[in-house]
């Protein structure tokens, strides 16, 4: 607190990301990363770009990366906005789509930045509660009136259900006069993306990340896939805020990784059968496990409250995320899927953590 | 121009970088970049961390590298900032700092991010010409009224001139009700840091840039130095922003950047050295050069438009940056001190430009 500050400053209530500790040994579950390492490829890529050439500035528009991401795709480059992670992106379209006299529309159990981006833009908000099965339900969105935007994960988080494309195709003709965005930071684990919808609705805007399925949490790469001209706007804000926001390393690496679809199908089947597993493990000790098509679970004990599972698991040496606001998922925990081992690990500690009888159910 | 864009979005005018251009051959003397490579330490802890840990995110606080700026500059790591290059660095602070009711300060003639950030951030302004010598007079400043902030680059970009530190102090002791930000992008090459202040000035920050000295434009990285609730300021708006500007490859680059003392003051010394031979080479052949204690010179023929003769060293396949706005430096080139090779290159592509009774005083 200080004078020194501007107003906006005091009003901010920051994100807070999951831990990164640096403890040997941890099997650590919390931050939906990648349990296997990124492609070779990408690598290789890396360490050719760490040469005398990082004396000199990066693309500002990183064109090797934009193309890699529209061939993917079959898009235009025209059609795609990088940035320093999905979570730059998205602060960008909260600056250059979202600040509207309407409210923002999102689900009441979400992706904890979107309030906090809307607080450091001055943006309305009108948070829409997911339903008893906690689903985002399409027709509250269409009955809300008025709004300045939509945005919502696909699948959701920290929930991993995955909405429909139908449903999106619906909300899209629905919600003609705002943008839609679709956050698929997840989309690869199980859900359909919405990325070849976007030559017909020019209100849609499609947001990716590398960090997850791409296993590169560690390198900073995301994208948006829309219209032309919603991705102008997007290059409007970052040419106002930074031009250079993604390295050489990055744009090389990043290139690498959209080119490498074999290591990718490979991981990601990899994950979705340690989900499956994970799953039932879980279940076999009595959770109740939401439906993920995500590279985690959220799932709740009937008898054990969330932040004590948690506390207990940490004590073992396993690290999962709790979140304790809103009440109505504060029993939940949400657990990476991580290798086949580190899933056994975890429910090899869960068993000496829930009563004997349900942990019966798994020896 | 679109429906669906923010009020802001139209009003913006997006910072132009100087050229990345893939022309073999080229000698580029446009973006003030340093013409040796980085530190093979650092190349070397890049290659290191190009591993499979790059599937987990990085540190969002960087704390090694915070850790690292702090023992170069003598100070603790509450005192020091990270970001992804300076300009997001300044983006932050713009947005932290300077939204005041009261304009912001700048000179007319500097960095021309600063009335882009403003726009951005719905911040006024009030540009206070540079005298005739293209100086700063701290008495402007001293004499404007109130203000909601100072910024300007020392040495200032795109003159080169260095301000005293006494100057500085004076400033910062004449105005102490709002921040006063020394851009240090070009320090090392000849001005004196007001690091050494911020114990004592709890309206001073410093920021710094790893793209010039550090030879490290390629990665991203920059820093402020401040009063820790000046950070906490920078903090909290980060974290409403992006966790993690900084990718793992640029925190480990960073960190053997600053620790790599010796290649630093080897390159530093033979760029100050090649300046010197650039600048007698131009008065040779007719420029006016101003004093520079920067990596580049700022220079003008009386003879010659400063757009005549930016177009026809690009025929010659030499890029150097022209600025028509504002008209009372149209006239002048700014060209980046590259190695002796690429400054003849310059000296020699330039006499058969400017008349020869001048360019006979190179031969």
């Amino acid at each position: 607190m200080s004078r020194f500050w501007s107003e906006v400053v005091h009003g901010l209530t920051p994100y807070v990301p999951g831990e990164q500790p640096k403890i040997p040994g941890l099997v650590k579950l919390n931050t939906n990363e990648c349990p296997y390492g990124p492609s070779l490829r990408v690598l290789q890529a890396i360490r050719d770009a760490a040469g005398e050439d990082l004396r000199l500035y990066p693309d500002p528009e990183a064109r090797a990366l934009r193309d890699a991401v529209a061939a993917h795709h079959g898009l235009e480059s025209a059609q795609v906005f990088v940035g320093n992670g999905s979570d730059e992106v998205l602060a960008h379209v909260f600056q250059a789509l979202f600040r509207h006299e309407a409210p923002l529309l999102f689900p009441d159990i979400s992706y904890s930045f979107y309030p906090v981006y809307a607080r450091l833009y001055g943006i309305a908000t009108r948070p829409l509660p997911l339903d008893e099965d906690f689903r985002i339900r399409v027709d509250d969105y269409l009955a809300a009136g008025p709004n300045g935007g939509i945005v919502f994960p696909n699948p959701n988080a920290p929930t991993g259900i995955a909405l429909d494309l139908a449903e999106i195709e619906r909300l899209l003709l629905g919600n003609p006069d705002s943008v839609v965005v679709i956050d698929e930071a997840y989309v690869d684990f199980g859900a359909h993306t919405a990325a070849p919808l976007i030559d017909r609705y020019p209100n849609l805007l499609v947001v990716r990340t590398l960090s997850k399925a791409r296993a590169l949490a560690g390198l900073r790469v995301g994208y948006a896939l829309g219209y032309p001209d919603l991705i102008e706007a997007l290059v409007r804000v970052k040419d106002s805020f930074n031009s250079y926001p993604l390295d050489r390393l990055a744009i090389a690496g990043g290139v690498a990784a959209m080119q490498d679809d074999t290591w990718f199908a490979h991981t990601r089947g990899l994950i979705i059968a340690s989900r499956d597993k994970l799953t039932a493990g879980l279940q076999a000790l009595g959770f109740e496990v939401l439906p993920s098509a995500a590279n985690f679970v959220f799932a709740r004990h009937p008898l054990h409250d969330g932040d004590v599972l948690s506390a207990a698991l940490r004590e073992a040496r396993i690290l999962v995320r709790h979140f304790s606001q809103p009440p109505r998922i504060a029993s939940f925990l949400r657990i990476t899927v991580g290798t086949d081992a580190q899933c056994d690990a975890l429910l090899q500690a869960l068993s000496a953590i829930v009563p004997s009888e349900a942990a019966s159910a798994l020896r």
